[in-house]
């Protein structure tokens, strides 16, 4: 990964309101959350389907422990726009359970996404017992044909064993990597972006994370401040696909129905940002307690729930401000990239941003 | 109704979206689309439940024709938050199929308008029939207990038949009136507001219309801007109950799917307004269509959908546009009024925004 | 009400499933629960709307304890059919909560039941505190328009208090009574019917009760014996509406997700006795938990619903087979019953389905 | 594929409803829709994880002509209970879009036919073209667990790929082949099993074909009449997994509402057949229309929905019959199978269900 000194927002003195962020603002602030990224960038030129250019990757979400099929996480989704591909939603809500790590990817690697999550799951737990049970992958993607050979299939199932392996809590790469490394927001290059806040409940703290893979349109907004200006210089050709996957993850003890409810509000910060929710643009939300299942943690925060589900209007307000800036924040880090047939996404021009945000006295 | 000198957001030059507006700005651009209130204001000073004070009310939203039963509109809905007790939401999903005017009222009082509405349609198309089937009323609200006496159960059916009688296409009355009477916004007063876009598809114009009974809270954006230092002064204790009701008309010819996407989108207006989508906050969406079910309206129209279902991002970004707008227009509209035990809520302050807005170089 | 020597199919030696039920094979069987019926019967002769004949009611199904408001009961539901108008279903899911008990009545009854139960929520709980918050009711339906004068309205909200007042726990009065007075099943008389099953689970016992009311048609079977030759003889016009409500209660300790999980089981047993699904068919399933938002009830079934959630097997088949029961209880058990405009709805006859079930050995 | 003998249940008289049937009772009775089994089955003794034994396989359901990319299908779903892993569901519901063959596999294999669908698609449609969309390939599953070597990914893209090139037309064959070659069902050696029923509409006929892979539990009867006492006797141990995939076609010219609504009929048929609906039994319904999108197609039926669409009542009759007779044709069809680790699977004796039947004058 060569060096990106590309800002994130909040570098700026951008805020999307008032709670603060964990530490690396980022999803892996939730402890014992890790992300994987598996970058494939090779050849340019024309395409030819099957050869490149190859613009794509793999992002893995890896929740705490390393056998989430005997230890759980509790998990809820949303889906603002079905407009996508995405699988193992349905036993999320069925079983109020996520039980493989969360993967990301190009809308056609799917598949072999779902097969690299079944090799891990097989060689890492299952091997050692004799026997292997059916479980669940999950798997979300938006689409890179603007800039991959998506009919290539260039993701193999060893690049998500791997972004698995690799995954770690150390703070995020944002930008053009992993699933991220194709997809473009705004019109110009995006991709993977991140960040979390800080809550409070029933005396106890815990941590909202959210992580998205960009790929959408509409009147970007930084901060409120419309960028339309920008847009209408520098927008090229509509990508083919736009959509958007976000995850969240979590450290308070959020049932299904709890974690359902929070998902929703992510789709706040998503029309903040400015998206259209476009036709096209399938919009994912999956979220995950890491402390659910665990009947002893976060007891303050159980009970204040018991007593006054209102109190889960404070993560209400963080999903969505966290969400907004983890969009801004894959705008902001991703650089220029150059794609199949020489189709070119822009990094977003954080200068003439700026100029515009202090036009409007928003810095 | 007395006089009402507030200026509704485009009045001051406020800008929603590049979108041409109907000639009224109102879900009353649709043609045939007719709207009609009753405003219950009665007595002052503590609260004496089934003595007042009264502030609440009915709207209905009249579809064109007068017989719904027997030529039903094509309708959709879309739950952003199931805090409430709207009435007639199933049928409208199970058969696509509207068949009573919309309502809108006080929480408490969803069964005594559908009361009301059976009354109307037995009067008005059944009795002269000599048999009565079932049907189905749809019933909105949202909470005045913050103001009204709620429990006091003022609005009577012979209310709801009021509503429907009088409904016309006319310029639509803003503010506090209606079901929006005892109603609060960003801890101002709120209430009813609409607004509408129009839409090019096919070769054909159509119109997208909004009308929102708005009582949620949030941190309020105009246009984008933040009031956050105007909330912070004039912030009353929060309001007993909050939620949204958003009616949406069309004369485009959509299908339940359609339209339930279209209602979809209108939660991003709401989002953008700056409703942090609260626990308790009650948010609906119900959206029909004035031509779907004659089959010789809006071919070219019909005919750009079924070769490209991406023509919907015009309505797309045409709703949640005029959503945002009708929320502004239910707040800037609405004038202060003191309820049950001296409960007060303000107008919004309109110059202080306008300084605020001035200064954010957004007029 | 007069006596009914009529009997329940377990009288007759039928049994459907292996589990046993309890004391009452009755939804009052869940320890607390009650049910109480206002039955409307009144003038014969020609339909004059407004006047009568009156063939209708009100059932109400009422969780343990007074105050449901502030010690809600843990909730869920499933829709199979969602041609009705069932009020109150929203928040169920959204909040998980039920607080108000279960009404149950004629279509067009809805919004006045619903201000029955306003009225008794006001009177008995919130009036001597001096404040009423928003609530919600929760009202089923099913259409009588067959038998009924539906559109004159005879129910009135304080049969909906009086339901709820004189509800009881003793054996469930079945058949044409409450808000079944003028249903209709498989084209005989239908309307009330109960069944329960003890289920055993983490070494703990509990009990999932059915109430039905059954207003639909099909191919009706008994215990798996097909009726048609009967159906065939007897069937008159088709009802105007059919439909049916189905009310679950249990103390097993069920969160939301495993009360709708629970909910959409019951819909086997209605599958089972013949139903056809029909277009009109509103069919709807409420479950609550009498025991889950009361932490330190039923421990050891907590413990083993978390341990492994196949636990829920044994109670998927009571409500199936509950339900199943509760149907042809209801169609065994009401008498025939003359309606508006000499409309005969018979009995079911009992003794030539004898006949069939012992040419079958079903018996 | 060696010969099988085994009686349909038709061909031993027994009849589900009174619908007549295709000229095949099979789904290929719709016009134009194919079946593609690929089967595969290598090696005994001992499971050794990646080496087998291998029983699995492939079944594609290829709708009309050979480009659904451009000519979609109309489709719908259900998931009665989501405990499984199927893909593709959400655009169907967004789209109402059905844009590539429906194919069923083994619950870990999923990845890897959606990654073969994938090839299918660029190979045949897209390569010519020089660019490759997203699309959304849909891949149903049950668990093959207790007989086949589940975790070594025996299925390979190319299998995929087979399923769809060699499907056809011809009478379906049943049982222990394809997707359905290692599942279960009532304890019995189950797998594929399809049935058809005709329906008339507005003056035009129609065609209702179901194909179902089946792998569930429960007490199973047939045509009504219990084979309990055959479980008793034959029960093997559970099957790690348990679930059934129902794929229905239709040349109603339905929408996506109507066919979502049909596809949870489906489940009515599932139940009669006596599925307990248990917990861990991913039970999905994938419905589509060959019809609804050729304007010119089905104008009577189209005309007769229009105006009343309780003519769906013929078509919900159909499916659950269709369903109830696939099921049980999976079950009469399959021949016993011996897989991993010495696992068996007993063929269900039908002569002992046959004197069963005739005891309870059945057939």
């Amino acid at each position: 990964m060569e060096e990106n000194n590309r800002p994130r927002i909040r570098d700026l003195g951008l805020r999307i309101g008032a709670a603060e962020t964990g530490p690396h603002n980022a999803i892996t602030d939730v402890p014992g959350v890790r992300v994987g990224h598996v970058t494939l960038i090779e050849g340019e030129g024309p395409l030819r389907i099957g050869a490149g250019p190859v613009r794509t990757g793999v992002t893995a979400i890896v929740p705490p422990g390393d056998n989430w099929y005997d230890a759980p996480l509790e998990a809820g989704h949303c889906i603002f726009n079905g407009a996508g591909t995405t699988a193992g939603l349905s036993l999320i809500d069925e079983f109020g359970r996520l039980e493989t790590p969360v993967l990301l990817t190009n809308t056609l690697s799917v598949g072999t996404v779902y097969e690299g999550v079944v090799q891990y799951m097989v060689e890492h737990i299952f091997r050692s017992r004799g026997e292997v049970p059916w479980f669940n992958p999950v798997v979300g993607e938006t689409s890179d044909a603007f800039l991959n050979d998506i009919g290539g299939l260039h993701v193999r199932p060893h690049h998500a064993v791997q972004a698995i392996e690799e995954a770690a809590g150390s703070p995020v790469v944002e930008g053009a990597v992993g699933g991220g490394t194709g997809m473009s927001v705004f019109g110009f290059k995006g991709g993977i972006g991140t960040s979390s806040r800080r809550v409070e409940m029933g005396g106890e703290e815990a941590t909202v994370g959210v992580l998205v893979q960009s790929n959408f349109g509409g009147r970007l907004a930084v901060a409120g401040v419309s960028m339309a200006q920008l847009q209408a210089a520098s927008q090229p050709p509509p990508a083919q696909g736009s959509s958007i996957m976000i995850v969240v993850a979590t450290d308070l003890p959020l049932c299904n129905r709890l974690l359902t409810r929070l998902a929703k509000r992510a789709s706040f910060g998503l029309a903040r940002s400015g998206s259209s929710g476009g036709h096209g643009s399938g919009d994912y939300i999956i979220a995950f307690s890491t402390t659910y299942r665990k009947a002893d943690a976060g007891v303050g925060m159980r009970n204040a729930l018991a007593a006054n589900e209102s109190n889960m209007d404070i993560a209400f307000r963080a999903v969505a401000d966290a969400t907004e800036e983890a969009i801004l924040n894959s705008l902001f880090r991703a650089r220029t990239l150059v794609g199949r047939d020489g189709h070119v996404r822009e990094a977003f021009p954080i200068n003439r941003a700026l100029e515009i945000l202090k036009h409007h006295n928003a810095l």
